[in-house]
C-alpha cells in the first residue's frame, strides 16, 4: 500500500470528487490484496508490527506459494509460513530458494532482520519432555523471527524436579517464559510459582489414553493454582511465540 | 410416477374394486422406487421442489451409479451427488459422460436449468479463511443447482476486519448470507450484526487442538450474540445451500 | 439519533472544521448511547429493522428498567425484554405500566404496531410435547412483536405421528415453520421431510438423564437427514422467532 | 465337557476322596478350556442356548483360527465370528473350507441348523439409509444363525416418511423389530410409536461433523419419546441380533 | 373414539359426500383429542395395547390433572402418570380420590385390571444397591400396571457377588430381567452372562464424581461384554417396565 | 454368621441329607442378611478384613440406622458410615449414643480397636490447598479406623513449592502417601517423583470454570508423568483410605 | 521473614553448628507460616512481587479471617481476598474495619499503595455485554491493587461492532487489554486483530443452553484466529488481572 | 553420579571456596545429564529404586538409542524402553545386540537382575479378554524387570464368571492384583470384592462405539463399588506394573 495513493484519495474526497462512501471503501480495499482464494492483509504490519503469517494447514501448495511470494514483495520484514509439510516446503523453495525450512518446527521462512534485538529482554522456552520439542521449536523460532532473543531448555518435567531447579537462574533472568508440556501439564504451575514474569503455557498433545490429545494438559493449565498463567491452544507453539513477542514489545 | 396410474387406483377404489387399505398402500408405494439397497424417493420433488440428492458417503460406487441413473431418468431437474470421491466420480461418468465433477466441492452433477433464476434475490457465501473454501463451494454449487443466483467472497475473517467491511455493500445487497468459518467461528456473529437478512452459519472443521474438529466453531455459532443466526452441522455446506435456496423460494 | 446531527457533522468535515478522524468517531458514537453499564445500540433498528432487544438474564432489575425506558423513548417500534423473571417484570412495570408480561414466554413488552402484517406469510410453531410450550411461546411472541402472522400447534410429537399428519394442511400453508422439541428431537426431521419451506429447529432442555439438558435434541437436529434444517441454541425460542421474522421479511 | 467326568468328580467328593474345594475347582474348570490366550467358555451353550461367539477385533489371525476350530469340535450348533477382516476370513477358511464369509456383515460362520425355526415369530430389520446396511446385515445374519426367521427392509428413513408407512403391514406382523439408523436416529422413535412389539434401536456411526461417530443417534435413541425402546452400542448389529433372538425365545 | 363415527365417515366418502382428503383428515383427528396444550393420543391403546402414560415433568398441576381425567374417561385400562411430585399427586387426588400415589416410584395411578396376568412369565427386577430402589420401583410398578407378574430383589451388587448367586434360581426362572445399577453398572454384565433371557439394563444416577450423573453406568452397560443387553436412558425405570411388558406380550 | 451353622450344613451334605445345590445356596445365604432394602454383607469382613462400610448417600435415615445397628451387632470391628449429613448423624446417634460424628469428613463411626497398629508403616495425607481438607480428612479417618498410623500435612501445593520441600523428610518416611488436590492436580506428579513409595492421588472438585467439578484434576492425575500413581474417583477420600490401608496390610 | 534470621542460620552452618540438611530445612520453613489448615506463603512477595492472595471459595469464615490477619501483619503491600461472599466479608470486617468490600467483584481488600503507578502503561478492560461486568471488575480491581492504571469499557460486543470501533483510540493507547466475554466470545478475536499489544481473553459463563457454562467462549478464545491471545479459565477475572499486571511490570 | 564428586563440592563450600548458590547448583546438575534434547535423570534410581525408563512415543530413533546407551552405562540395573515400534527396536539393537524386544508388550530391555526376588509376594495379572493381552504383558514385564514374581491369567471376563472363580485360589494367593479390561471394565469390581489385597485396574481401549477408546472402562473403574481400587490411565500397563512393584516393595 503506497502512501501516495492514500493521499490522492483523501484529496479527491475533500474536493468533492468522491463521496464519503466511495472514499472509505477505496481506502479499506487498498489495505489488502484480493487474489481470489485469499485477501492478503498487507495492513497487518501497520496494525500489529509484523506482516501476516501464512497458516499452511488446509491450503494447497499453489495457494501457499502464491501468498508467500506476495508477502515477500510487499513487506520488508521476515516472511514465514507455519504447519508446512516437507513437500510443500520444497515446492515453495523452487521459486524462493533463499527460504529456510525448519523440519522440527515445520516453519518455512525468509529471515530479514530489520530491527535490533533487545538482548536484555530474553524469552525462555521450557519443555517437560523430549516429545514436546516440536511445539517448543515452533514457539522459539516464531519469537526469533519477530525480533526477540530466545533461550531454550528441554526435558525439565516435574517427575524429576531437581532438573528444573538447576535452571532457576535462567528462569529468573527471563522476561517472558513459555512452557510446553503434555500429559498432566504440571510444569506450568511449578514455573508459574517461581517467577514474577508472565508465563505462557502451551499444552501439547503428547500423552495417550485419557490425555485425550492434549485436553488433559489444557485443562490443567487453565486451572493452574499459580495465578496469571496465559494459556494457548493445544500444540499452538506459534501463538505462544507471538504472545511472548507482543509482551516483549510493550512499553 | 405416472398420473394415469394414480387416477386408475382412485377409480378402482371408488368402484369398490379395491379396499381403502389396498389403495393407500399402492399409492404410497408408487411414490418411491424400491431397488433393494435403497428406496428412491421420487415423490420428493413434489414435496420439496427438488429431487432427492445422493449422499455418497457410505455408499458403494455401484450403489451411487445406480441411483444417479434412476434419478436422471425420473426427474427433469438437475441431479446431484455430494461427498463424492474422485474415483467414484470417474466411475459414474463412465456411463453418464455429461456429468460434471467439482473437485473442490466434491459434487458430481448434471445441470438441467428448468426455471428462470431470480437475479435480485442473491445468495452471498463468505468464508473466514482460505481453508474454508471447500465447504463454501459445496454450499454455493448446491444453491446454484437449485436455481439461485450466488456470489462468493473468501478469506474475510475477523482478525483483519477491514477486509470484511470492504464488502459491506455486497452484504447489504444479499437476500441470504452463508458464512463458513472454522476456528472460533466469530465471523457469523459480526456479519449477523451487520444485516437484517437471514444469516446461515456453517462451522467448519478447520483448526487444530481445542477446535475439536469443528466443535469450537459450532458452539460459538449456536451462542451467537447476533440474534437469529441459523446453524448447520459441521462442514455441512450442502445443508446451508439447501436452506438458503428454501429461504429464497418462500413467498 | 437525529438525522440533522449527522448532516451537521458531514458539513463540518467538508468545510475542514473537523478532521476525518474526528468525524468518523463522532458519527459512530451518535449511533449508540453510553449509560455506563451498557452501550445501547440505537442504530440496530436501522441495520436490522427492529430495535435492540434486552436479554435480561444476568442483568440487575435497575439495569433492565433503565435500558427499557431508553428504548421506549428512542424507538417507535415495539420494545421487548426476554428471560425476565416475574419480580423483575413487576419492577419495570412500576414505571412502565403499559408493559405486558407473558409469564409462559417470560417476555415483557410494549406492543406498538407500526407496519401492516402480511397475513399470507404465516409462521407456524409446532411442539413435540406439552413441556416444550414455554420455548414455543417465546418464539411465537417474538415473531408476532416483530410483525408477523403466527399460528401454533402443540404436542404433535412422533410417538403418535397421526397427530402430526392431521395438521398437514397447516404445515403446507406455512411460509416458515418453527419446531420446538426436547428428548430425541425427531419432530424436526419428520417435518423437514414434509415441506419445501424453511424449518427452524429449536432443541429444548426437556428430558432427563442422557438428554444432558438438551444436548441430545441439539445433536439430533444438527444431524437431521432432512436437508436444510436451521438449528438454534438450546431453549432459544427468541432466536427462532427472530430468524423466522427475518426470513419472512426477505425480498 | 463330558457328563461322565462331572459324575466322576461328584462321586469322588461324596466318598471323601476329594475336598469340597478341589471338587468345585475341578467342576468349574471343566466348563471352559484354557488355551493360554483365551479361556473358551464351552459352558455358554448350556447357560445361554448358543455357543460363545468370537469377537475377532483385537485378536490375531492365529488366535481366531484356533478358537474357531475348538468351537467347531465342541459344539453341535452354528459357529460364528464377528468383525472379521477379509484376510482373516481367508486365513481361517484355509483350514475350515466350509466356513462362509459375509463381507457386508463381516461375519465368518459355519451354519448348522439344529432346531426348527418358528416362522410365525419374525424379526424385522429396518434401516434409515443405505449406509446403515452393514450394521443391519450383522444383526440379521446373527439372528438367523441363532435360529430365527428374519426379514429386512432398507432405506426407509423419516425424511421421506411415506416410504416407511408403505411397510406398515410388515411392521405390524413382526414379533421384534430392529432399527439401524445413524445421523439423528429418528426412525426408532417413529417405529416405536407404530407398534406394541419390542423395538431394538442400533445407532450407527453414519453421519459426519456433529454426529460424533454415532453419539448423536445414540443419545437420540436413549431419549426416544416412544417408551420402551431398547438401545444398543453404536454399530452393534451383533448385539441387536442376539437380543432379538433372546426375546424371540422367551416363553 | 366411537366406532360409529368411523363408519359414518367411511360411508360418506364412498357415497362421494366427502373427498378423500377430507376423510383422511377427519379419521385421523378422531384418534386424538385436542385440548390446547396437549393432543391426547386415544389411539395409542389400539396401537400399543396400553393408553398414553402421562409424563408429568415439565407439566403444570392443572395440565396433568386435566389429561388424567380425560384418560380415565376414555380408556377402560389402568391410568398412570410418572415423575409426579408429591404436591401434584395431592392436587390430582382432590378430584380423583381413588388414585394411588407410590412415593418411592413417584407414580400416580388408578389400577383397573382388565386382563388375566400370566404368572409363568415373571419379570425380575434387580438392583445393585439400596440407592437404586426408586428407579427399580418405577420399573416394577409400571410392569405390574401393564399386566405382568413382577418379583424384586434389591442390593445384590458385584462387590459381594455371593449375594447375587444366592438368587441364581430366581434369575433362571424369570422370563425377563431388569437390572438397575449406578456407579460402574457391572451388575448388568454379570447377570447377562448367567441367563439366556433378555436383560434390560437401567443405568441410575447413583454415584458421585466421575459417575457424571449416570454416564459411567450408561457407558458400561452399552459396552457390556454380555451380548444382547438392552440399555435404557439414565434413571428410566418407566421405559424398562414398558419394554419388559412388551417382551412379555410377544407371541 | 456362626461357624457351627456352617459345619452343620457341611455335615448334612456329606451324609446325603442335602443336595449339593441346597448346600451351596444355604452357605451363600448365611453370609449376608436380607433386610428387604439391603443385603448386608457380613461375609465382607472375612474376605476383606473389614466389615461392610455404609455409603449413606441415597439412603434414607431409617435405612442407614437399621444397617448401622446390624453391623454393630454382627461385627467386633469398628463400624462406619460415609457421606453422612449432619441430621442423619443425629438421627442414628439417638439409638447409638457412642457413635462419633466427624463433621469435616462427614463420617459417623464407632471405634473398636481390635488389632495393634504398626507405627512404622505410616500413611501420609497431603493436600494442595485448604479447600481440599474435607476429602483428606475422609481419607485419613478411614485409614485410621482400619488400623493404620496416619499423618497429615495440608496446603502444600505447587505454586509455592518450597512449602512442600520442607516436608521432604515426612514424605521419605511414609510407607504410603495420599495426595488430595483440585484445580490442576499437579501435586500428585511432584510427590510421585520424590519417593519410591506408592502415591494415591485423589482429585477433588475444588476449582471453578474449566475445572469441571474435578475433571481437570482427574485427567491430570491419570496422565501423571510420575509413573505408578494410583488414581481415585473425584472427592473419593474414602477409597483412598481403603487402598492405603490395603497396601499397608500386604505381606 | 526477617533477614537476620536467615543470616544467623547461614552463619551457624558455616561454623558447623548445623548440618546442610538442617540448614536447608530451616531456611525453607522460615519462608512460610504453618497455621494448621494453611501454610501461608510469606515468601511469595519476594518471588512474585505481591503477597499471597486469599482464594476464599471452599474456605470457612474463620480460615479466611485468620489468613487475612496474618497477611496484613506480615506484608506492607495491599492485602486481598477473592470470591468472598457478602457474609464472609462482614465477618472479616468485624476485626479489620478498614477492609473494603467490592460487591460486584466479590473482592475484600485493604489498599496500601507502596509504589508509584506508571500512568503510561494503561490496562484496558473490555466486556462484550452488561452481564460480563462482574468478571471484568474482578480483573480491573485486581490489577489496580497490584499497582496499575486501569480503564474500563463495558458492553461493546460484536453484534453492534460500531460500538467497539468508537473506542479504537483507547484500544490503541492501552499497553495490555483484557477482554471478558461469554456466549461465543468473538470479541477477543476482533480486538486481537486491531492491536499489536497483548490481549488477555477471559471467557465468562454468561449464556445458556449450548454455552455449557462458558465452554463455548473458552473454546472460541483458544481457537482465536488472531494470533497470540492469552486465555484464562472461565470467569477468572482475577487471573487476568494478575497476568496483565505481570506483563505491565516486565522490563 | 560419583560420590566423590559430591563430597568434593561439599568440602569446597565449607572452606568458602564456593558460595551456597554455586554449590547447590552444581550438586543439582550432577544428578542428571544434559544431552540437549533430554536431561537424563540419573538420580531417579536413588529416589525411586529404579533408573529412568524411556517412554519412546514421540521420540526419534536416534534419541531413544542415545538415551538407552547412557542409561546402560550409568546404571547397574535393568534398562527398559516402552512403546517401542518394531523398527526402532531393531535400530537400537544394532548397537545393543543384547537387548531383547517383546513385540506384544512393545518393550525393549536389557535385563540385569541385581536383587533377589521375593517369591512369596506374587503379582497376579488378569485380563477380561484376549484383546487386553498387550496391555497386560506391558504390566507383567515391567513388574518382572523391576524385580517381582509375576503370574498371569488371561480371558476371565465377567460374561462367563465361572472362568474367574476357577482362579479364586490364585487370586487369594496374590499380594497385588492387576486387572486389565476394556469394554465395561466390570472385572475390576468383581475381583475387588473377592480379595483384601490391593487391586490395580487398567482400562484398555478395547471395544467400539460408545467405549470411546477406553473412556467407558475408565469411568467404570473409577466408580467401582468395590472400595479401594487403584485406577491407571487407559492402556497404561507400564504404570500398573510400576505401582504393583512399589506396593510390593513397601515395608
Amino acid at each position: 500500500m503506497h502512501k501516495e495513493e492514500i493521499c490522492a484519495w483523501l484529496e479527491r474526497y475533500r474536493k468533492g470528487e468522491a463521496t464519503l462512501e466511495e472514499s472509505v471503501a477505496s481506502l479499506s480495499r487498498m489495505s489488502y490484496e484480493d487474489i481470489g482464494f485469499a485477501q492478503i492483509d498487507h495492513h497487518r504490519e501497520m496494525r500489529q508490527g509484523f506482516p501476516e503469517v501464512i497458516y499452511a494447514e488446509g491450503k494447497t501448495q499453489e495457494q501457499t506459494r502464491e501468498i508467500f511470494l506476495r508477502l515477500l514483495s510487499e513487506s520488508k520484514k521476515s516472511v514465514m509460513a507455519t504447519r508446512v509439510p516437507v513437500e510443500m516446503a520444497a515446492y515453495v523453495r523452487e521459486v524462493v530458494p533463499e527460504a529456510v525450512y525448519d523440519e522440527t518446527a515445520r516453519i518455512l521462512y525468509v529471515r530479514r532482520d530489520t530491527e535490533a534485538v533487545d538482548e536484555t529482554r530474553r524469552i525462555l522456552v521450557l519443555t517437560a519432555g523430549t516429545s514436546d520439542i516440536p511445539v517448543a521449536r515452533e514457539a522459539a523460532l516464531t519469537a526469533e523471527l519477530m525480533g526477540n532473543a530466545v533461550d531454550v531448555c528441554f526435558d525439565v518435567g516435574v517427575a524429576g524436579i531437581h532438573r528444573l531447579f538447576a535452571h532457576e537462574q535462567e528462569i529468573r533472568n527471563a522476561n517472558v517464559i513459555i512452557v510446553a508440556a503434555g500429559m498432566e501439564g504440571a510444569l506450568a504451575s511449578v514455573v508459574g510459582g517461581m517467577t514474577a514474569r508472565p508465563v505462557i503455557a502451551v499444552p501439547t498433545s503428547v500423552g495417550y489414553g485419557a490425555s485425550f490429545h492434549g485436553l488433559s494438559a489444557l485443562l490443567a493449565m487453565l486451572n493452574s493454582c499459580a495465578a496469571g498463567v496465559a494459556v494457548m491452544n493445544i500444540d499452538n507453539g506459534y501463538g505462544a511465540g507471538v504472545l511472548a513477542s507482543k509482551i516483549n514489545h510493550t512499553r
